[in-house]
């Protein structure tokens, strides 16, 4: 596996473009991607209950045995959440516009939204901006990259990635885009990433590789303890690069799946790193935990907790919140085998061994926490099991930029 | 019933006293509560996982079904969480001397703790502390406020209450109060409240009233989701009001605990009105919901909400935010029949009508949310169940409180 640079125009087939078409104030707010063929698709949507109206389409569309999606149109500035018959009308119609561009069926296509909630989307715009933006796709970098930044919100950097594997002689490269910021939680995020692909994969086997993919990288995130309306995940598998076709689990899907993991790594990482304020990540490690899903609570608990957030935020050792986080998390585990590690390329120190608060260099703590990447290593010796889950501190821009958003 | 001036030390039997120890920098931080007699007590105590030494002492002595309790003993500065074995003998010393002054045993006296998480109690300070303040015991109203005093941490004002009504002709009286202000969530919070009366009411009755009214009152509040490692709301009954023991559910009973839950919905409301930054209170109503369980998850999950909470702060009457935080509470319902109204005392407005978003005037809106108590009614149709939550706003200063406050 290697990192390469490109986006999701990258692979082959594939074209991107973003560009402003007037529903934000002034930075771009409408991006197009466009495959040459049709695209095996697999995608991952919000748990929330309130389903913005594009993530309803995206669902029925993708989840039929056999999709063949041809393109994406993704509108920043405006969710399309809580937006009634008209947001689900709305949606369609988009489809509607850009598949009469593409020559395909409105079925083939797929809408994704973000922005402010409860607004009807301003259709006149959106739709002319879809015809005026058609023509600009491109195959190019710059093209890709532009698509990266008009998905963006509060985000403050263009999140890309490109890898490239071998599969079955074949070279096969997998690109990727996301955008955060806020509204991000454990199981998804206020979330959009777009992955393309041109390797030749069944829709089953492209299903299972997101979703496990998913589950341990978008789904461990948590910026603010909000899960969105909108969550989405979605991957275009065009076939061009001419691999053996994967359909079942064989050598070429574990190398597939393993570069599919680095790009939703990557990509879910740089969303915690732009969380709105954030000026710290943290990476949360358990291990030595009984079950899977006790050591997921574990950590997720953890780099929820609005008290640890800001004492990462005042770079203050207090452990001791983590110790609660872990507590309320709703995983079983006996306090008294607890060990407790803050590292950062500044150095390490132990904080808890067993059960038992270490004293510590207090001097040496604020020198690994004044890092911008800290690393929590929990241990509990119970089990086998570990899991990570990532998160930023919490800070006075996170709540200057959420107490104004819509104005 | 009548709400008249008083605190803990109001109801007959009753001495206590806030004193300055050393275990602060400057500020009050113990207090003792002495009954003349030996009280029938019970307690609820924090879900944490993680529970603090004083409350594994306390659960222990409270559960017992003929407790006899003569006096609790609570220090401010340092929670005794996460502190071991050694922990658990300090609770037990810290009993033991408080009994030895007070001529009854061990078992007879509960301990709390509230302040910085897995450091050990400066024990030489605590006992000495003890020796010095117990005489100093009183059942004056100022002495009943020192005491409300010496049990804060970030809390900013002091929060007492007292309660006269009517059992069976004579003149009934319960006392409380409480801390908070931060580590506040659904479940209680890190969070102390003292209750005393001089009603007769068997151990069984009591917890049964204690317990029915805790969990609409301070397992309804929310500052920032961190449930903390040391709740604990206790009530002791010292009986000498000599009305006829309550021992069932009858007319006594009801009017007992109607009391009993305004004093707790009193002081929780005050936690969180007194919650770290808080320049806001929300009280949160779900109306017309299916069951119990789904109306308390929906206003949970509203008043935790980061980003609303934020909105609140900015006064942004962003209600897609309330929508959103409904969706991901774990409650079942139809996105198509909610119906939500911001008010505060400067009027009322609909914005979202049985699933539809409502045109509104931003300014009179913005009025509204400028108040200081807001109320969200949220409406379902789907059934006849209500639940009330209370929250706070984000603000910068609960992020710098929390940033640093170890130091």
């Amino acid at each position: 596996m290697k990192i390469i640079k490109g986006n999701v125009t990258t692979p082959k087939g594939f074209k991107a473009v973003g560009n402003f078409v007037g529903l934000k104030k002034e930075k771009k707010d409408l991006t197009l991607i466009l495959s040459e063929n049709l695209c095996t698709a697999a995608g991952c949507f919000t748990q929330n209950i309130v389903k913005a109206a594009p993530v309803l389409w995206d669902i029925e569309r993708v989840k039929t045995k056999e999709n063949k999606i041809k393109g994406i149109v993704v509108n920043s500035g405006n969710a399309n959440a809580c937006t009634g018959i008209t947001g689900l009308r709305d949606a369609e119609a988009t489809a509607e516009v850009f598949a009469e561009l593409a020559g395909c069926d409105k079925e083939n296509v797929l809408v994704c939204s973000t922005g402010v909630i409860g607004v009807n989307l301003p259709m006149e715009k959106l739709l002319n901006g879809i015809k005026t933006t058609y023509p600009l796709l491109s195959n190019s970098f710059e093209s890709g990259e532009s698509a990266a930044e008009a998905i963006m919100t509060t985000d403050t950097f263009i999140k890309t990635i490109c890898v490239e594997i071998e599969l079955s002689g074949k070279k096969v490269t997998i690109g990727g885009m996301a955008k955060g910021s806020g509204m991000i939680n454990p199981n998804m995020a206020t979330m959009l990433c777009f992955i393309t692909t041109d390797a030749d994969i069944s829709k089953k086997m492209l299903d299972k590789a997101l979703s496990e993919c998913v589950k341990d990288t978008f789904n461990m995130i948590c910026v603010d303890g909000d899960t969105s309306t909108n969550d989405t995940v979605l991957i275009l598998a065009s076939g061009l690069a001419e691999n053996d076709p994967i359909t079942e689990e064989n050598a070429d899907y574990d190398t597939f799946k393993e570069a599919l993991f680095e790009i939703n790594k990557n990509l879910a990482v740089n969303c915690v790193k732009d969380g709105e304020g954030a000026t710290k990540l943290m990476e949360v490690t358990a291990s030595g935990i009984k079950t899977k899903d006790d050591a997921r609570k574990l950590v997720n608990s953890v780099v929820s907790s609005n008290l640890f957030k800001a004492a990462l935020f005042g770079a203050d050792a207090n452990w001791g919140r983590v110790l609660c986080a872990m507590g309320y998390s709703g995983a079983k585990f006996d306090p008294n085998l607890v060990t407790i590690v803050f590292r950062s390329k500044a150095g390490e120190i132990l904080l808890m061994d067993k059960g038992s608060p270490i004293v510590f260099d207090e001097n040496k703590a604020a020198d690994i926490l004044k890092e911008s990447d800290i690393y929590i290593d929990i241990n509990l010796k119970e089990g086998t099991e570990t899991a990570t889950a990532w998160g930023c501190d919490l800070t006075y821009d996170y709540v200057k930029i959420n107490g104004d958003y819509r104005s």
